[in-house]
């Protein structure tokens, strides 16, 4: 079994790159090691140009059941579990970081840290039959740093319902509320985050990793300055030679060519 | 009249506390004495480790109007004005602060202030027959303290539509914008209560106290910081003894024995 | 052509004034001059008394289709950017910062920095053909300044996935998700936007222009600073002679005759 890794990444040649949390058995928890894997396919993708997109998925029946019991149970110490959640949030403030858009592929269950890890990524698509719940309450963990991500993709009431009661919502609930862009019945899935990350592949990456990044700096600024900055983002990628490619095709009715600077 | 009190509290042997705006005459105006009686009973509950979970509702056919217009009009005063806004204040963050969570019943109407009470609750269920304004700017009075409360529950354009038009939206309007989490036939209205209610009841304390804290502190935070809190109240959380408890009652899939530590 | 305003401005004796983008054979974009236009426009508004409510409009089949890719293409130079983003930027911090409330009256598509200026308007009414696109990533510019108003009105996934695909949302979608408040057939438009109007105008402009100050400002602050501020403009604003009239004339259940302070 430890032979197997944790996380399996496939690129395909059209610059999507899957990551599959690969411990069906255990409901994909997260794992030190998990998190670990997770960390090291992250940073490595973060480095990689042919990456255009990243697709976050899971094997088996659950999408991702969060942190692993068995394993806190089995070590009860205050420094182990700074680790732990030190650890986790390292893993999602890198794919907040990341240049690449990443996509949430949620086929099933996502609770606790699993749901948290669909409020991170950039967009998410859900099965139908997915459900989401931050239960950690049911175990007598408030679900803390799942409630970080949670209470910036939904409203506060919505997010406090969850954390509180460690209720299921369903993948249509997770929609209206934010969670989640788009559902489909599973056997659509696949195709769903394929039409998603190719109409993003079909950008140029010069734009999206700078409004990727640009994104989330402006978020956390007053108007004023989220401006400033934004403008200042906006005037250095009109600089692009993509630009001016992407212009004169637009203006000239065909495809544009990128040279991706 | 005089004698009778402002505000009704009724605890269950669940740890369910209701407090009652109990002035269905005056639509449980939001009086200089209906404030007072309400600080009250909202501070002797935060020291109360027996209520686990409060309702807020009101008497009469109003859930609560807002402050008292008639009071307001016989004291023409700044001074008057500022105090009055200040105890207002003072009342929905000590909800916003309070260990337990706050869940507003509401059965009727919900104006001004008594709309700013049911966005500062963690939670709301309404009836299908309430409805919900910020009614100040019908008379003159743009509500500001009342915009506080609402623009954190819904959308910027949706709570300036309300605050600029002084016009009702509906339970339904309400659902869906965030400022509720459920609505139901009023004849259901006190079993969705009592239900929503229960399930935090099941959890155990420790866990929802710091975990409301925290929800709050971390929504002002940029996402770093929020996480570093939500990081060390969560390491915290998990070494408390009902965690081990709920995590081997999780495993044996039988039901947790809190001790609420 | 050159003799043609750029904008339109149309006064009512009601208070309602209707500025037109007018340049319909260029989708009315926000070019250099049209900014200059609407900037000169505007500061005479917010100089003018006899202005209650602004409506934005555009003239011809869209809307506004944002920048103009032509004049952005011809001028392919940094220092030209930069002036351009700013003079956008402060157009539409104009309107967030002028003491009349605008709604932004949408027929058809708004695209890029024209659906920008519909998320910064304070209220907007859309054509149920009306449709929305941050679409400058499909010329390779990320829309990095409409996203600043943008991720203001919608939730953050919601807003990444137009940022980064480009693509259409419908009317209906963008009231799902707040981008715009009413969504009506287009026959309707121009009386929804009266209805709504009037019912702004019907209040005294003294609550409208301080309330819509107040608001902005305090959507920026933590809840205590927030509550500071309100608690102060709503102690003033409730010693304005009006607020005495408005009360008076609801006890008195007869309409309030408004004196402006």
């Amino acid at each position: 079994m430890t032979n197997i890794p944790y996380v399996l990444r496939q690129d395909r040649p059209d610059g999507l790159t899957t990551l599959t949390l690969n411990r069906a058995s255990q409901f994909n928890a997260l794992s030190k090691e998990m998190l670990a894997a997770l960390q090291t396919e992250l940073d490595a993708i973060g480095r990689d140009p042919k990456v255009r997109v990243v697709v976050m998925a899971g094997d088996g029946k659950a999408f991702c059941a969060g942190h692993d019991l068995k394993e806190m149970r089995a070590n009860h110490d205050k420094a182990f579990m700074q680790a732990l959640f030190k650890a986790c949030t390292k893993v999602m403030m890198t794919v907040t970081k990341l240049p690449q858009p990443v996509i949430a592929r949620v086929h099933g269950i996502a609770t606790a840290a699993g749901c948290q890890l669909v409020s991170m990524c950039d967009l998410a698509v859900a099965a139908d039959v997915a459900k989401f719940a931050v239960s950690g309450i049911n175990v007598g963990l408030f679900c803390a740093t799942p409630g970080v991500g949670l209470s910036r993709n939904l409203g506060r009431k919505q997010a406090m319902e969850m954390l509180l009661t460690g209720e299921f919502i369903s993948a249509a609930e997770a929609k209206e509320r934010g969670l989640v862009n788009r559902v489909v019945p599973l056997e659509q899935l696949d195709a769903e985050v394929d039409k998603l990350a190719a109409s993003i592949i079909a950008k140029t990456p010069v734009a999206v990793a700078a409004g990727k990044q640009m994104f989330y700096r402006q978020l956390e600024m007053g108007l004023e300055s989220a401006y400033q900055l934004a403008g200042e983002v906006m005037a250095c990628n009109a600089m692009a030679e993509d630009v001016a490619e992407g212009i004169d095709a637009f203006i000239a009715k065909r495809p544009a060519v990128w040279k991706g600077c």
